[in-house]
């Protein structure tokens, strides 16, 4: 792509006073509209070391009130971003809606660095950029404006900047050894910036190259960008993506009306077999810490059916150092205004560390879908969201389980009653509850399909059959010791 | 204390089955109170290696949902913390109203690192512990009960304990060298603790010592104790501290009606002097960026004063990687929950960047005051806590700096009306700003008390005539950098 941008040798026509002016006005009038329509836009600057990145940003930023943005630059400090996913660092700064986020650089930098060092081989380098388009197509189907930007300068341009830069000792510490070897190496580096751009190009988010070689051109033609694309997205909306075919490998389902929910332990058998599956769950906890295999628990089930209990078997035989368990309400308002699986990505475990979802992302595809709380094409493109997140994780190296805490209407029934009955439950029971309760069959309905279409062999379910909430309780530890084990041995 | 604490052999009654469980129960059941009673709990462990702290909290836990709890660990990168002032990681993890937070560890650790490591002179340890105890000052009187826990156990336990830890792979990471160090010397790290429990010990936040010996005395003895600490903060509320005598060196103030207010620039003088200063200001960032100095600047002042503008002006010479502008508006849900300073703590620059705050802290003794948002001893109380704070940040090495964006009721009349008569500039005028505008007399008297009480020579206040917007351009950007100047010679 730069190799074509380079030929094709457009006369530029500097813009009038008046023009520019025009510009910045609109461009100024925009984060209004933003706001008005509570579009996200992303903006990712990319390019070659000291080709102006920076500057240009702050060039544009001049008129805008701060309010409507913000500039994400790399962190001096990687060590924390090193021990999660990949995309966790981006993803957690996407902007709120009606706001504008810059990248300084993106999530193009890495992986080119990870190019030139050899890191991503054939494979790997397929999987990441599978994971970017999917970042980059799940923006634009939630409603981001994702605007990537790349700015170009020849070798010679580069080579100059960077001595004049290096001249003045307030300026050349901005010099890094990568600028250098970049300098030095600039055909192959192009190699790495074409194939990556050619890679990452898509209808819904195209590359733009702007020529950074004259400041004043840059500007210009960023802020004619800038205005042109947002105003195109207030008017003519987001382009949705198209879906991919992509196939997760599923594991068989059960649906509900199948489980078998007649088990039961005695208080005997139970306290047998929990002691010895704490011990065993404690022995790998310290196994994981210490090789850094982060792990990833979701418990969804129906009102009553246990969760919190049997969370609290999984929990009572671990270091509280290493793990967190993260209760999931309605979401608050600055939740709400990004990317659904934003407060998912934010709340991660670092490597090593474990985390306890008690509900989860899997409520945009049960309680959203069911109270209409997100459209039926937010739901439906759920799944596949959802798969690609799990696949994210596991492809970090984590161990992911999901588990389904099982009863029937009878039994929530009675466990309602007793909760009702017993004071120091009451807090447990809430009108909504007894409204769900009504929904039954439309849940029902939502959690078979979510188990039809979520269950991969990367992150399958496990149902949880929980009329007897001592039976549940082991097997889910059985099972969590199970999976370790062989994520150890793996 | 230490010494002390071993003499008196207690006898140990060992707890019947009952009594554990009719004290864990009590456990359970409290954390519904505290939740609606929105009582924030901060239980801080400290205690010597191996003494168990992280077993016990486990053991605690067991009980309490995971809705009312989060257990923070100390990072295991502490780069990124090492960029921020000391106390910054653990102000920003306090908890919210009606949530228990324990710290494994919390202030004392660092602090008594520091002291072995001899980084705490005579006057640094002095400062060191003004610090905490205005922080845990702080804590409870804006409704925090503080539980400070520290395990202790004999040199011959300790060395015992990590010799059995070595014996195993999996739990031989867990023996640091710091560990192995402070067994050996044993005496002088005891007398660390001492001096640091001794030096901290307040009437609001008093220690409590537990024998880490034998385990299940440890938990018995741990859940006592925050059963009673928590039923006794909620049957009393929690201890009022009372304010220290300690005085702010301050600066001489001058009330807002003694503010001449008409200065003013012609277009020429304004280009000349913006175009010189912002290029100063420029070289200037890139020094302080080099040199790690951090600076946080806040704003105030009137509705229509100028704020916005006179920020862009000052943001146009920065580069957008160095700063970020943090508009504060109403606090959010999860934000109210909190301390009100936490939001301010969680958003300081890292060393090395500028935080501008387009309205601050000051909230508390400006809106919050006048509109009756927190009670009058809330805001009286806040004078201190804000110069505690802002001291911080000088300690740490910022350089603080606050504006007052002035104009005369007059101005603020007419640029109000012209707001609502251009179309494009209608949205920067509410109902409330013409509700704020009937309560100047009111808002005069809190700014004038706000820069007569926190004019301090650490963070001064400087009043920016903005009758003429341009002037008040030029003089706050010449204030900056002359304070940038001054900070960078001393």
């Amino acid at each position: 792509m730069l190799k074509e941008f380079e030929k094709q040798a457009k006369k530029f026509v500097p813009p009038s006073e008046e023009q520019i002016t025009a510009c910045r006005e609109k461009l100024s009038s925009l984060q209004l509209q933003l706001k008005a329509h509570k579009l996200p836009v992303v903006v990712m600057m990319e390019g070659w070391g000291a080709a102006g990145k920076g500057s240009l940003i702050g060039k544009v930023i001049r008129d805008l009130d701060p309010r409507f943005y913000t500039v994400n630059t790399k962190s001096s400090t990687p060590q924390e971003e090193d021990r999660y996913p990949f995309l966790w660092r981006h993803f957690s700064r996407i902007p709120e809606a009606g706001k504008l986020a810059f990248f300084d650089t993106g999530w193009m930098q890495d992986t080119v660095r990870a190019m030139e060092r050899d890191e991503l081989k054939k494979k790997g380098y397929k999987a990441r950029i599978a994971s970017i388009n999917a970042f980059e197509r799940q923006l634009s189907d939630n409603g981001y404006l994702l605007i990537k930007v790349f700015v170009h300068i020849s070798q010679k341009e580069q080579r100059k900047r960077l001595e004049k830069l290096e001249n003045s000792k307030n300026t050349a510490w901005r010099v890094s050894v990568h600028d250098r070897w970049q300098n030095l190496h600039y055909e192959d580096c192009r190699d790495n910036f074409d194939r990556y751009m050619e890679d990452t190009s898509t209808p819904w988010a195209p590359w733009h190259i702007l020529d950074g070689t004259k400041r004043s051109e840059a500007v210009w033609n960023l802020l004619q960008l800038l205005t042109s694309a947002i105003s195109n997205a207030l008017e003519n909306g987001i382009p949705q993506a198209q879906l991919p075919q992509e196939e997760f490998p599923m594991r068989k389902f059960i649906p509900l009306q199948k489980v078998d929910l007649s088990a039961s332990l005695s208080q005997k058998e139970y306290e047998a077999q929990l002691d010895s599956l704490q011990d065993r769950l404690q022995e790998l906890h310290n196994i994981l810490y210490r090789k850094k295999i982060p792990v990833v628990i979701a418990y969804e089930g129906w009102d009553a059916a246990g969760k919190g209990g049997n969370i609290r078997r999984v929990t009572s035989a671990l270091d509280p150092r290493g793990f967190q368990v993260h209760p999931i309400a309605a979401p608050e308002p600055h939740e709400l205004a990004r990317h659904y699986l934003w407060r998912f990505w934010t709340r991660l475990p670092k490597d090593g560390h474990i985390a306890i979802f008690d509900r989860s992302w899997y409520g945009r595809v049960l309680v959203e879908r069911v109270e209409g709380l997100c459209t039926e094409t937010d739901w439906k493109r759920a799944y596949t969201e959802i798969n690609e997140f799990e696949k994210e994780l596991a492809y970090w190296g984590a161990v992911v389980l999901k588990f389904w805490v099982h009863i029937d209407p009878e039994t929530q029934l009675s466990r309602f009653q007793e909760r009702q009955n017993t004071p120091e439950k009451q807090w447990k029971i809430t009108d909504e509850d007894w409204r769900n309760r009504e929904k039954w069959p439309a849940y029902q309905e939502a959690v078979n399909e979510m188990l039809e279409k979520t269950n991969t062999q990367l992150a399958p379910w496990h149902i949880l059959p929980s009329n007897d909430k001592k039976f549940a309780r082991i097997q889910a530890l059985r099972i969590l010791v199970d999976t370790l084990e062989k994520a150890l041995k793996g």
